[in-house]
């Protein structure tokens, strides 16, 4: 399959910057977005009030050509889920490194995508609303524009067929459904073969639609092993559908899933069974991109000790910490620091304390955080760390977190600063959400 | 004192909304921030994408003018925490209501509310970092604005006595910093009346700043019991700061203390302590404009239980819903909606389903939600609703959410709706996080 253009970032970094954003020094004259890696700032020497999240450039850079390479050797092709960032500037390089489409949860954030050209998008979730399905079709009249999106039901289907006849696409530009395969007690998705089956037969047949394919998003089950069965029915689902003609001639045929905990496995499975015409296995994870220090550490230090696949050399490593200042140190055992539930994800746990920095003293870099500091509570401004009676923050020390589960800590910024090794800032990064 | 001008909201109301917004109908053509509530847009007619939040106005007028009376007829003032909303034309509501300042935690915060031209500032923080104080004194330079802060501690008196000196502000508008009362195991603040004696001293006499008063976070008490001993000491400095002669003479001599769930606390028991000069007493609750359907209607029960304060008729109401759809009804007792960690807050608990509605339906208004539908899960952009076998909705079915902690549902939002009764837009609000 063709890969995609790459974006128009030029509009976004010629954007006007907004002086009232978290992070930007106070009091800023003017200041175009695609300038402040110009500003000579560094972290470390002062230059930016904290918290701010950061992205260490060199590490990011890393992790997707990891996963570039990664796919590659295995036959495999990504749709980056972009809710994970919503930078289009991210997507950009995501794309650049051979990114098959970019992932979307809603229309809103496929509308960010089209905004600044991204031309295939995987929309991982069935239309739902008048407004949602027909701006999908109306999408489609760009016919350099590709849309992938899913369906689980016949409501869903009917919705979409309904939006077809208000908008008709261009006919070399249907809207391309995958269909969902679910399971019981799980999230959207068909809850068997047979419903996935009959659901695929009415798109094929639906004017202005094509089947596109199967998906899962396996993510929401708790173990490899239980997400095998799930991968295993999206392959089945292809091959059935594939031998019983339900394709259009000529029209790909996808196979994906979604999470960034089990992606091994989905290439995995996918590899098992044969198909009787080219199939496009496509993952979907977004998370791998700037990684993070708690949960998906976990998860792929499993991927590297258990895979079968062919795994590139080096690894992913964390690349997004959010930095915030010790703002008082009112007993020995505690720390408070100038960082929130506004400022970092907390839902796959407390952000963990990895480095520090005194500004102004003679350390010639951040030093690793010792041992037995740990934040215990999170209000909506302050971080509760507790420290040992020889812990050696003061006031006015940084410190830099490393996060758990990317999604949510993307998303408490409307701007983040790319940094390099020494913690210059190289660049700054415009979110949507 | 005097009550402090309304905002500058013309500014705001003539930007340019930025059609990537979330709640905006897709590919919208430009329009003005302000222009939003002249669209003839309604929910319950599919007017805006959904999820989207709402704030229902009638109540939140209510709410507004219900906390005016109570203060007023309690000998209190408010000085709302700007952080819950970050809006400024709700700001404005706020100061017609006769906030006497804008309480914030950060000084991005406060540049948020210069920038709008709140003329008293509240900082309930100690600043930290040369930035955050170089900032503060700066602000200074414009006589017309005042600004409060904290300090809990030496080191945080010593970065500010030093930033006066790099600054020094006029001499009729001096740094107020209010000392900050805390206990052991608590957020900041002095642990002791003795290191917050022996700072407030200090203060009074560092050039550039002046003793502002003393003030107390009690909201990280489980109870208004536990509260009522860090409110009483807040009073108890106040008192003995006075009878030492700590004070410039005409300067305003504040008490503060700060949360939405105690504030009853707050005014009885700093109306116990006789002062021999004027004292502002200074509430600094966010929450209650928009309230909540959850932990803060507990606390509000309660007050209304046990107060001996004067409430004045009615009473806070929840303002603030969440509206999405139901995105696929897989199983019998499960319906999926087009809502997550992306648009609600889940930190005081999950969002409680209030009313629903069928667009295009016969139905004149939102239904109250039938018992036994329960949020159990939320993903980034999924809600899980658990539904008893008789549930009524289906796909497509909009369902409308009432929130616990108004903060962290607010910060999800970059503009939130205004609406009437029924439903119909009535504003758009904008918000700086």
């Amino acid at each position: 399959m063709a890969l995609i253009p790459r974006l128009d970032i030029a509009a976004l970094e010629g954007q006007q910057l907004d002086p009232l954003s978290k992070s930007l020094p106070f009091g800023l004259p003017p200041m175009r977005l695609g300038d402040v890696g110009r500003q000579g700032w560094n972290l470390l020497a002062g230059d930016i009030p904290l918290p701010t999240a950061v992205i260490r450039q060199d590490v990011l850079l890393a992790n997707s050509a990891w996963m570039r390479d990664f796919t590659a050797a295995n036959d495999l092709l990504i749709a980056p889920h972009g809710k994970t960032t919503m930078s289009p500037q991210l997507f950009d390089l995501q794309v650049a490194d051979g990114a098959w489409a970019i992932t979307v949860a809603t229309v809103q954030q496929m509308e960010v995508c089209r905004r600044f050209g991204v031309k295939r998008v995987l929309m991982a979730n069935q239309p739902v609303g008048r407004l949602a399905a027909d701006a999908c079709f109306r999408a489609l009249g760009d016919e350099t524009f590709e849309l992938y999106c899913l369906a689980d039901g016949e409501a869903g289907l009917a919705l979409l067929a309904e939006a077809a006849r208000r908008n008709p696409p261009p006919s070399g530009n249907p809207l391309r459904v995958l269909v969902e395969a679910g399971f019981h007690g799980g999230r959207t998705g068909a809850r068997t073969r047979e419903e996935a089956m009959a659901l695929a037969r009415k798109v094929a047949v639906t004017p202005g639609l094509q089947l596109g394919g199967f998906e899962c998003f396996e993510g929401v089950l708790p173990t490899p092993q239980a997400a095998d069965g799930l991968i295993d029915d999206v392959a089945e689902l292809a091959r059935l559908a594939i031998d019983e003609g339900m394709f259009a001639a000529g029209a790909p045929v996808v196979i994906s899933a979604g999470g960034s905990a089990f992606f091994d496995r989905v290439g995995e499975r996918f590899d098992r069974v044969s198909f009787s015409r080219p199939v496009l296995r496509v993952l979907r994870s977004g998370c791998y991109l700037t990684h993070d220090a708690m949960s998906y550490a976990k998860a792929f230090s499993r991927i590297q000790a258990e895979t079968t696949l062919k795994l590139p050399a080096g690894g992913l490593e964390p690349a997004l910490e959010v930095w915030a200042l010790v703002q008082s140190r009112p007993e020995p055992g505690r720390a408070m620091l100038t960082m929130g539930k506004r400022d970092v994800g907390f839902d796959a746990g407390f952000p963990v304390p990895v480095r520090w920095y005194r500004p102004g003293s003679d350390m010639k870099a951040p030093q690793p955080m010792p041992d037995r500091h740990e934040v215990v509570a999170l209000n909506d401004q302050h971080c509760h760390l507790a420290v040992p009676a020889d812990s050696p923050l003061a006031f006015g020390d940084m410190v830099g977190f490393g996060i758990g589960h990317p999604c949510t800590t993307f998303d408490r910024w409307s701007m983040l600063l790319m940094v390099d090794e020494q913690y210059g800032v190289t660049s700054a990064l415009r979110t949507y959400f």
